[in-house]
């Protein structure tokens, strides 16, 4: 199945409103921020399923048969709901990625919203609220920040290229980790999805992660092969296709590389 | 010598004024980069001296006989220029703290500016222009952001606490680094500056650097001290006095903490 220009096109704007408007009212929350643990790992704020509903409601009303899958549901679990019409897309929405940042004030969040069909990625909007970058791409239209082109780099890993890790050290990819933490300046900014749109624009030479959820990465790595980047697993493996319709949250590695040095950063990750 | 009230206020004014110009101008700048290596691991822009100028001749305006210590001067050494007046005050201004990112696209970066006097910041503006937060703090003056007071926080070490680390790995502070690393959720801005500035406000429990220099820090650990936290050398010891009329841009070690876990991070990094 294949969607028109035109159905492209609309998502992609539906996207970019859901997501600005969920920005915006992030920042209004983050004024008054009340935190719970929503598991021995993870925090929750009361802005998540409010800026959550700011996104499916928008979607919604333009697309009420489209399924969802975000990242608050009932119970610390995460939200799905199929898709009921003779589309099967799947809107995958990460209301506030970086929501430890969010909730200590640390401005480095993202909202970041896909629409996925088939268990690939075919719209994705990652839209960084405290310096206003809207982040687009979609299948068969080039990835832009604020409507202007951009393209992932031609750097070389040296110490002048930046390279996004995760705060997870994990040490089944630790030699890698520490080759690139030693020989780049290595960012942990704090929120995947920006992190990969930073690759995406030309700003980090790649990235890892190897303890994320779909709704942190699909709209990240869409914008990243529009604007001429490799993702895969951090083994190396096709990353897709991802079915939301069996994804139950599962953690997952992501592995994202410029152009130039797709295969050298590759190998890093797989001995 | 001790300053009036009001002479740390007009000087607390003037930091503003200059931070947000240069701010703005290096918004304006990072749209035609043009970047050139300053040393084997440095690279400059050529917004770093214009901004820096935006900052000098904003200073000069009101106070022509202070003193100036700033991160560029000629053939890629510091800019220092000693007080003519009866007054020992000297600026301390690193223009883009956070260079690198800054080459790259990644907005993270920010203006350090502060006064000294006998070996100690007397006033200490740090302004992260992407997201338009200035921070102010004096002598005898509260820490704010944007006018409102902050505060360091009053959280333990754990995974839901955010700590700054830099970029490079200093294998002297590893063992220390690997702790903080392993049980908080460490983060790499990129910018020394902003970090102190987040741990200022509270947003992060410490901040480590082993690489870093005068105008990188002096604004960052009055607004910490003033924040209600501490700053130390990465070995626990006073950090100031440091006399600019000394300082030849040799590397300084900084710790940084809230007030609680003060002594518990201060022994990580000693060990």
């Amino acid at each position: 199945m294949r969607l028109s220009r035109t159905e492209i096109s609309a998502m992609l704007e539906t996207a970019v409103v859901a997501a600005r408007l969920a920005g915006q009212r992030a920042l209004e929350e983050i004024l008054y921020i009340r935190t719970t643990r929503k598991s021995p790992d993870e925090l929750v704020t009361q802005a998540d399923p409010i800026c959550q509903k700011v996104i499916i409601d928008q979607i919604k009303e333009m697309y009420p048969d489209h399924g969802f899958v975000a990242e608050e549901g009932p119970d610390g679990k995460m939200f799905k709901l199929a898709p009921r019409g003779d589309q099967p897309i799947w809107w995958v929405i990460d209301p506030i990625d970086g929501t430890n940042n969010f909730a200590n004030g640390v401005l480095c969040f993202s909202v970041s919203v896909a629409a996925m069909l088939e268990g690939r990625p075919v719209v994705g909007v990652i839209f960084d609220p405290a310096t206003e970058s809207m982040y687009t791409a979609a299948e068969d239209v080039e990835a832009q920040i604020n409507g202007t082109r951009i393209q992932v780099n031609q750097q070389e890993i040296n110490r002048f290229s930046c390279f996004g890790v995760d705060s997870y050290l994990d040490p089944s990819i630790s030699s890698g980790l520490k080759i690139v933490m030693s020989k780049t300046r290595f960012r942990c900014l704090g929120s995947t999805a920006l992190q990969l749109a930073y690759v995406a624009k030309g700003a980090m030479i790649g990235a890892v992660t190897t303890n994320s959820r779909l709704w942190d990465f699909a709209a990240g790595t869409l914008l990243i092969e529009r604007a001429g980047g490799y993702v895969s697993t951090v083994e190396g493996q096709s990353l897709y296709p991802i079915y939301p319709q069996e994804y139950e949250g599962q953690m997952l590695g992501v592995l994202a590389a410029n152009a130039v040095k797709k295969e050298e950063i590759q190998k890093l990750f797989r001995e």
